[in-house]
């Protein structure tokens, strides 16, 4: 969580574009980037944007300066002192963490620093986090009162239970390879090597083709609130029609072939 | 599990009260802390009275003895052999789980020594678990030809299910090391640091405001259930509200003033 | 997943009966064991005639050669680019999968070698799995197009969401002690060392009673998918009904006296 809150500012959020890659960069630094009303618009806005556009291959979600994301704007909370606007608020967060887990391609969460509160629950929202050694993790608006509830739903769906409540009930900061054996990240890399590391992930997944990325990312969130018979029958429907795209032709002909495919597919 | 049975006692289950800490403690050394049906009927009059105790802020669940609890008392549930009777007690005893699960503050189990079957399940059921590094854990039914069929239900909501279901079939010991990485427990301290470990854990739980702990416990539980959305829905709307208690306000501008919070909620 | 198509073989799996432990062997090795459609209807069969056979008492379920298993037989699948042939051999490829799961017995994973795509989704799908240190897993279809949608229900079940999409938006290969961890296995053992592991384990697996062995499984994936309360109420059910069968009573009183038991039920 962040104390200042500045006004809305065209630039909180950045936009890079590269190949097939967004990078959105979290940019109010001197604010810990903190998820004031302005930047939860900013990141919506964003991420409706790329939800909407073919060319997109996949997204990385990361930040400017020493921390990733602190959390709610505390300040501006306080300002606001109003249980509709709080409800509207984290209703507003929350659909921005759904979008995460709906957007059509992969979302990779690049942690250089400590994500906090809501901060945190955006690492657990992305698909995959790439994180720096010395980043950290905690969930702790329980030092301010106020228990991370919706954080926690995020969190609860990626960690055990009992190590999701000690970081929820105490706000304890846990390091990045306590974040990668519990399940919040996917991979830890040195410091120095974090740029390299996202770069190679998400090139490893624009060389992937378009189709079975974008199908297998929409199923797999889909069938995990299935029974198993119901998520087998729905995940075999989807691998059918997967298999009938031309890029799946292609793509089993090429290793027969001992040959690199050529996707067609966007 | 036990073999003996000895007569209801008083003293087969300890209380302690002290600063909002209330530590139970399992009370038959001699017996290895067996869940005899007095020793059941004990921790749910206790469990049940600490419900409606507002003043209670978190209960350690902790045992006298070299083991922590070696589950059902085995000579007793032999000398009624009838599966009304059975049923009725394993009913009762996930009760007692399901009252852990249920009490409005966290309970902190503290494991000094073996704990099996009903033993291990306590263990799962609580919120937070710390043991010593020479505790183990086991569910040994199997051994006896009883599947731990109730301990599983906590069990496999804890861990993995291929380790849970190897304890659960193989009724192999693992390690406190082992419970720490797969979920069933959530921190280890050295042996002679155990006391000291958990007083400073209830001691920290003590130290935040305890509407948010209570709020943050309850709600983390249920939303558990839920689908993504309406956990998002669900948690949203308990924040917003947590965010109206006046130690919320406390806590931000505290934070705000970097100053140390006074909480006015219990 | 495998390049060649051989024709039906009454060979491609073996089969061992010793002692209560039936050992299936996925024997087309120089096609890496690929699940041709002859190889699931063999396994079907052979998982169909162990359901009704009360002798057995526990499945191994291993492979021939350097690789566990590659998945589905490519060229056999190119052979038949109809969507309709594709969704009756995914669907009857998820039947197996249903159908190690919905055995009566445990089923035990004997990986040696690579496990890949519906190779990983059978090891995910066994009850246990023993691998070697030099074992590696990947659900790699992505590398050809075709997000390995099926073997991500079975492995989304098994381990985080994070771990679990990493591997499948990436095709990348992990090794065995990653899928310890992770809990995609339940044992690792040295290479030379494998056979004798899981001999060791289906004899421990022999030595139990049979019926607390086959209450204990099915009770354990069907509690699963039920709320607390309700898999409280089943599993209490389930133990009173185990605990008037004769092997408890035996189990227990050779426990009181101290002798090891003599169980009756098969």
């Amino acid at each position: 969580m962040s104390l200042s809150t500045g006004p809305a500012n065209e630039d909180i959020l950045l936009r890079e574009d590269a190949d097939g890659v967004v990078t959105l960069t979290l940019n109010r630094p001197a604010h810990f980037n903190a998820l004031s009303e302005e930047m939860l618009t900013a990141l919506q806005a964003a991420l409706d944007d790329i939800a909407g556009d073919a060319n997109v291959r996949c997204v990385v979600l990361g930040a400017a300066g020493r921390a990733f994301c602190a959390g709610h704007d505390l300040k501006q909370m306080r300002a606001n002192p109003d249980q509709a606007y709080y409800q509207d608020l984290f209703a507003t967060c929350s659909r921005v963490m759904q979008s995460i887990v709906d957007l059509p391609v992969p979302v990779v969460a690049k942690v250089q620093g400590m994500a906090t509160a809501a901060g945190c629950q955006i690492v657990a929202s992305c698909d995959l986090a790439v994180a720096a050694e010395s980043a950290t993790f905690a969930v702790s608006g329980i030092n301010v009162g106020l228990f991370c509830s919706t954080p926690a739903v995020a969190l609860s769906r990626n960690v055990a239970p009992k190590h999701a409540f000690d970081m929820l009930v105490t706000g304890r900061f846990i390091s990045a390879a306590e974040a990668l054996s519990n399940g919040l990240i996917s991979r830890m890399v040195p410091d120095v090597d974090l740029d390299a590391a996202v770069t190679t992930l998400t090139a490893e997944i624009c060389a992937k083709s378009p189709v079975a990325v974008r199908t297998g990312k929409a199923m797999f969130h889909r069938q995990r609130a299935m029974s198993l018979a119901d998520a087998y029958s729905y995940a075999g429907d989807v691998m059918a029609c997967n298999m009938m795209a031309e890029d799946a032709a292609e793509g089993i002909d090429a290793f027969i072939a001992k040959r690199k495919p050529v996707w067609k597919g966007r």
